[in-house]
């Protein structure tokens, strides 16, 4: 099976087939207006077999930090916008049975005290999927959406963010992609759309853990 | 007991003590920067008993409107902004011991498909009650957060929109009005911190029914 890759990012992807560069980050709506006008153009007319939002970012703070309205924000643009943008791209050009992946966070389904927006953005996503996931949440047919809920990826960033960290219990990117091609691939080998799917690492071991939230 | 209040909105309110005029609602810093300083100048040193956000509004849509991402940025706007702030206003001005009151929703307890924009704004809200009530959240030493999570409230508008609706299973704005005074008066009134708590009202008769979060 061959793959055919839109990368939608700040930047330029040099290993998709095609990229749709986002200038707008201030107004919702005229980013969604670049992105879906953008995929409009690459597609011509053809759907995609999934729709994949792994943008996202981290920033910390309780309500009496200094950047606490600041850094919600910022976790919002980065983690709801995009999301809610993939909802709506996957809406317009997902084909039937197709699979949108959004990434949540396993820390959101309890409280964050220390990264309050960070939690709250992470909990619109996972509200979010469920929404989608019924049947008159707007996709198309027997189209299934997921969460994925990492909670530490093994990046260049996190380490040297995190030097001295448990890396044994990050979890390897690869891992992240497998599983996405994997639920792509096939509608057989995917949870049951509206599943948020922790990743939990241990030893270098990655399993997966449904239908954690309580 | 004699009230002092003050209301921070886009209007001047006649009945109020003092008024903080909102004149930004197109960035989120700039909003909290008006405010903050607006109550700073009003309060002049003073703390207050009690934070009340009552802030919000409602627009529908599944994935598949073609309002759904303006939607659900006016939903995060009007709801997530007003209760970010308020938790920035109750981190820098309110006593020891005392109330911030948030508003969620009911419905947003579960999958909202047809009003996806408004469930994840609200789900965000209840989150971040969750994060506030932890004693690393940021708000004054033995303060209470709560969030009221109403069905309908009684108001003209939704007379005006939902015609011939059930309103005997609407609650009046009198009883949140009264609870809010009741709780912020004494803490010994108040739900543990951190709860949700739903306005079910049925025959005109309002009830309380807390943690009804599954």
């Amino acid at each position: 099976m061959q793959q055919w890759v839109t990368s939608v990012d700040l930047v330029a992807n040099s290993e998709a087939n095609e990229n749709v560069v986002i200038k707008n980050t201030n107004e919702w709506t005229t980013q969604e207006k670049e992105v879906v006008d953008g995929v409009t153009d690459v597609l011509d007319g053809n759907k995609v077999d999934a729709v994949v939002c792994v943008a996202g970012g981290w920033a910390g703070g309780s309500s009496s930090s200094e950047d606490f309205v600041k850094n919600t924000d910022l976790m919002i643009k980065q983690s709801l916008w995009s999301s809610v943008i993939s909802a709506k791209l996957a809406s317009n050009f997902l084909s039937e049975g197709g699979l949108l992946a959004l990434t949540g966070a396993k820390a959101a389904l309890d409280a964050t005290p220390g990264m309050i927006g960070y939690g709250l953005a992470k909990a619109s996503v996972h509200h979010l999927v469920k929404s989608l996931s019924d049947k008159k949440g707007g996709l198309p047919k027997s189209s299934t959406v997921l969460a994925i809920l990492p909670v530490t990826f093994d990046t260049p960033m996190n380490r040297k963010f995190m030097p001295g960290g448990d890396t044994s219990k990050w979890t390897p990117l690869e891992f992240a992609a497998e599983l996405m091609w994997k639920w792509a691939d096939n509608s057989d080998n995917r949870p049951k759309t509206g599943t948020l799917v922790a990743l939990v690492t241990n030893d270098g071991q990655t399993e997966l853990v449904v239908d954690s939230e309580k």
